[in-house]
Formats: C-alpha cells, sequence, structure tokens
C-alpha cells in the first residue's frame, strides 16, 4: 500500500509517518518508483506500537527507537529487550529523604529480595526507585504503607506470573518480543487505572455519605 | 527557623523555596520583622510532600498546587481530595484503536465493574484510560494480557483493602487526608517499581540461560 494508505488503515497522519521513517523508528518501504514506496503489514503492526508507547505510555521517542531497535535485534536475548523497556519506563529522578530513613529502606528491601529469592541486578533503575520510595514514605510520616511490602510484593508476583503466561502463549522469537514489551508497558498502564477504579470505589463508600 | 534553617533541614535550596513561596505551594512564614519571616514543622513537613510529589511521583507543579489547596481545605469531602489525587495521576492522552476493538473493551470493563459492584463515576479518567488499553492490547495482537483482567482486578482489590488499612490507621483528618494523597501517588511507584523487580527475576530465570 501507499503512505496514505497506510495512514489511513492506522489512523496516523502522513506527516507523523514521514517523521518516523526519517527518525528510524519505522523502516522503509519498499521502493516501487524513484518517489514512491509501498508499505506491507509489518509497517501498520509497528505503526500501531509506535503509537501505543508514545501516545499511551508516554515513553519518549528517543526510548521508542532504542526499544525498537533492541526488538528487531536477532541476536540480542530476550532478557535484555525485557531491560530496555524496563529503562524505557522506569523514572531516574532521585528524592531526598533523610539517610537514616534511605538506611532502612535499603535493609527492608534487600531482605524482600533475599527471602524471596528474586534475581534482580543491584543497578536495576526499578531497585533505586524501589528504596527512594519507602525512604520518602518514612520521611513524609507514613510508614503503615511500607510496612505492607511483603503483601504487595505478594500480590505483585500473581500479576507477573499471569504476565509470562500470557506472554509465553506466543510461539515465534520476534511475536514473543513483542509480546514482552506491549506487556511491560501496557500492562503498566492496566494495572495504574485499575488500582485507581478500585481506590474510587471503596472511596465512594466509606467517605461520601459521611 | 529561618528559610535558611529551612533549608537545611529538608536539603531543599532557598531560591526554590521562594519559588514555592511565591507559586502558594507553601504557606507564607510568620512574619518576626519586615524583612525576616519564621517557619515551623508544619513547613518542613509540606515541603516534604512537596518534593515527594515533584520529584518522585512527577506530578506537575500546577497539579500539586491543586492538590495541595484540597488538602488545606476544611470542608472539601475526603472522596474528592481523592479524586484530585487520581486526576493528577492519570495520563489523560488517548490512542487510537479500532472501533472494533474499543467497542469490545469497553463492554469488557463495563462487565467488569458491574460484577464486582464498584462504583465508579463513568467521567474518571481512570475509566477512559483503562478501556484505551485494553483496546490497544487488542489492536496490538495481545488479547492474552487483557483476557486476564479479572485476575489482574482480584489482585488489585487486595493492594487497595491493605492501602485503605493503612490510611485509616491515621487518627485526625489532616494526617488522614495527607496519607490518602501520598498513598495514592507513592503507592502507585511501590508497585511499578515491584512489578519491574519480579519481572526482571523471573526474565532471568527463563531468558538468561537459554
Amino acid at each position: 500500500m501507499r503512505i496514505g494508505e497506510l495512514s489511513k488503515a492506522t489512523d496516523v497522519p502522513v506527516p507523523t509517518i514521514k517523521y518516523y521513517l526519517r527518525e528510524g523508528l519505522l523502516p522503509a518501504g519498499e521502493l516501487t518508483s524513484p518517489n514512491q514506496a509501498s508499505y506491507g503489514e509489518a509497517h501498520v503492526r509497528r505503526l500501531r506500537l509506535i503509537r501505543a508507547l508514545i501516545e499511551l505510555a508516554q515513553v519518549p521517542v528517543a526510548q521508542v527507537k532504542e526499544i525498537l531497535e533492541s526488538l528487531d535485534s536477532d541476536t540480542e536475548p530476550l532478557h535484555e529487550q525485557i531491560g530496555r523497556a524496563h529503562r524505557a519506563l522506569t523514572p531516574t529522578r532521585r528524592l531526598n529523604a533523610t539517610d537514616e530513613a534511605r538506611t532502612a529502606a535499603t535493609a527492608q528491601v534487600t531482605d524482600l529480595i533475599t527471602t524471596r529469592g528474586w534475581k534482580v541486578d543491584p543497578e536495576a533503575p526499578a531497585l533505586a526507585t524501589l528504596i527512594d520510595t519507602i525512604a520518602a514514605l518514612h520521611t513524609l510520616g507514613q510508614p503503615a504503607l511500607a510496612a505492607h511490602l511483603d503483601t504487595y510484593a505478594d500480590a505483585v508476583e500473581r500479576f507477573t506470573a499471569l504476565e509470562i503466561e500470557a506472554v509465553t502463549a506466543n510461539p515465534t522469537r520476534d511475536q514473543l518480543a513483542e509480546s514482552v514489551v506491549i506487556g511491560t508497558i501496557l500492562g503498566e498502564t492496566l494495572i495504574s487505572s485499575l488500582r485507581l477504579l478500585a481506590q474510587e470505589s471503596i472511596s465512594a463508600d466509606r467517605w461520601t455519605s459521611g
């Protein structure tokens, strides 16, 4: 199909498609004449993935590019691909907490990971974020949430087992890699919006009639 | 204490404190002379909350202000305060999905909410985000994750019950409101980083030796 048809099939404007082509997010079409290229189903699929990452998960373009390059690599281990999706998702900002709170948070998280036997890179950005968050809860005088860390981790393990099951339902390596990336990123949005709805509902029950 | 001491106690630079004062995020100190104000423990506490919202949860300044105004209102119902924190957290961007996928997603989510008896405002931004996310999973050819929606919701209900329990451990209304806001926003970061760590661990088990 031509670029206009690709635009219609995906609801992405032609100038945006041209931008993705220039930035290397979308592979070039097959040249059918010096001025014209033809696009296929793979382009439709890739464009939808790009839009989901940018619009829904709000991943910056530079990181979308990195994720897609990783997806297109035949040699990069799947574990590395997941790592890239993770880095695109994890905020790297740090919060000032008291030293005491940070030391206690580090001990609590280390204990959690050891007890559960999780295999985690000590440099994983999510590890720093988790420690920061717990330290912040203590610094802000809200230790109760942090105290439930283990129960949180229980529920999270159930999610994750589900997600791995859903992802491995796909047979080919290409599909598997794509599901891992989509699952990591859109699964986040799924859980977060469910949580807000459940909170709203419980909050309505508890606090509107009072 | 003076502004310099407040800066030292919270590790927030004096110019940043002055910016928060000008923007109305932080209440003015008590004037002790025409050029000098004195700050107390309430300022320390409020500054830490502001930094957590901005640095860790990445809430925009305009929305931090809205949340804090809501916190300082004696009359706004707690349910409304939670609603404000939610709106600050929920991305409002929308994703193009096929009409068919969106119709199916709307039906699935409506069914979920009815079955669980959740009381949710039909205009809640998290509702639109959830429907969009499920439609996107279908459009991207990843129905398996969306199919597990009910199991996700089960685990999320467990989180939420925990969070409500943690929050109601605080006695006064002021403390309650503050915990709700902190819990809603930092709880999100807590769950998200735990999920990434659990995924990394399972991924390391499954795919690094292959």
